[in-house]
């Protein structure tokens, strides 16, 4: 036997294994059925693989992004909690969000008329659409614009343009730590319209307690109000999921006006009962608190 | 070099590292500082392991039972969510919970007069209060009694005792299969007060989904009222965890008496919101639905 596996890949006699130890303390072994697509673009190693416990899943450069198995959880609640939130959402902006997920839950809300997806790498919405369809839906709904460019640049050049900012970003570390920034989160705040908000994610409060606070004291700083929701992400160690959002005028979820749709995690107890949060969570917050 | 590692445990240049593989495809592998306490059981091999990312760490058999980063969800979540439904806990039994975090999360109720917890091995209580403080608490609160027998056997054995009975298990496979079996959901029902209620843990609905139906059925085929709450385990893969409530009478919990405690994870808010479920769930829980 004389393979060459890509990076990341090896073989045992169980078959194909992906090793994910970008983390100092903790590697993780996927068994893999299948390597669908592997290809190194301009940015990143970029491969899309069959694996027995989570279905197929997107990795970056060694690292599990999004899977079949739980990928609408995250996308289902960084797309519908604010859209529930602003009153006529018409004009988004996802920046990031190559994996197309977040985008197909835009779409699910009707009001919505325009969808820009700024994703820096084009081969990744590619391998998605025709590899991933459990995240991406496979096609791409005619309200969807890409523009394959850096997000950060984007958005200094937009002002005054979107109802809402979804930042789907990688973790913040490497090319997304721009994205985390106080000049960007300004950047975000002056392409919104005088109604707009923001959500990005903003970590594991239990690994990454520190950036968390970080984002939420920075979006916070700009925006007039400020408020963080939770959901778990089963395939991440650390699983507990924060969302910090930041708006120029709505705060709470219209629930008396939801209609339900075609989600999977997502329905009006969910969206209301994001927002509790852990006591040490809150009190990691109290800081904040506007007197 | 000829050092022997105790089972479970390699070492490479990094330093020493655990292996869980119990699961077909996927390996987790944790970077440890120290091997704290490891010693062969009658019934199962005993570790307390010190690791980077999760602190000190119970380990069974290889498989990763609580950490000292997010043990205290757990067992705050099993234990304060039926203390607030039952109106006046005085007489509580914990099956399992070795690592002593249930009962002293118990504990933390002043009405509680009484905990009796059956533990099958000694060594694991004696270890987790020597070697695991974080969890355990260190010591045991003059109330809490220890049981060092089969809990099902002593289940069948005490009819109408308690107001609360909290199943704190393992995963159900091997000795501990027996804890989700229709005739032990029984004993349970038979061993509490005519107003009592169980609470015990259902597994992951994302990767035990079929488990987790198995065990809601067979309570509610048994108890007057059954209800589902979830919370997060964060170090564990397929984070999203569920409990099975068993009620005689209570149903909701009483929020308007809850009297702030020293918990890191629950609080109010927390409580109430834990019942809500994701779209997935209440589908897949409509069939038990009472007509």
């Amino acid at each position: 036997m004389t393979t060459t596996w890509p990076k990341f890949i090896s073989a045992n006699e169980k078959g194909l294994w992906m090793t994910e130890d970008e983390r100092e303390n903790l590697k993780l072994d996927y068994r893999i059925k299948e390597i669908i697509f592997e290809a190194q673009s301009k940015l990143q190693h970029v491969m899309i693989l069959d694996s027995y416990s989570f279905g197929r899943m997107l990795v970056l450069d060694g690292v599990v992004q999004t899977t079949s198995l739980d990928g609408h959880i995250y996308n289902e609640m960084i797309a519908h909690v604010p859209l529930s939130i602003h009153q006529n959402p018409k004009k988004v902006l996802v920046i990031g969000g190559g994996d197309c997920g977040v985008a197909r839950e835009v779409c699910k809300h009707s009001c919505v008329e325009r969808v820009e997806v700024v994703e820096i790498d084009q081969m990744v919405v590619e391998a998605c659409l025709k590899h991933l369809p459990e995240v991406s839906g496979g096609s791409v709904d005619s309200r969807v614009n890409f523009i394959f460019e850096d997000g950060v640049k984007y958005v200094e050049n937009t002002p005054n343009q979107y109802d809402v900012i979804i930042v789907d970003s990688s973790d913040p570390v490497g090319p997304a730590e721009v994205l985390i920034e106080q000049s960007f989160y300004q950047s975000v705040f002056n392409a919104l319209r005088e109604d707009g908000l923001m959500v990005c994610q903003s970590q594991s409060p239990i690994f990454h307690g520190e950036i968390m606070e970080q984002i939420y004291g920075r979006v916070q700083a700009i925006f007039p109000h400020t408020r963080m929701f939770t959901t778990v992400v089963p395939t991440y160690p650390g699983g507990l999921w924060t969302f910090t959002l930041g708006s120029k005028a709505y705060v709470e979820p219209r629930l008396d006006q939801w209609e339900e749709k075609d989600t999977r995690y997502v329905n009006k107890e969910m969206i209301e009962s994001c927002f509790s949060l852990p006591e040490f969570l809150k009190k990691q917050l109290v800081k904040y608190e506007r007197k």
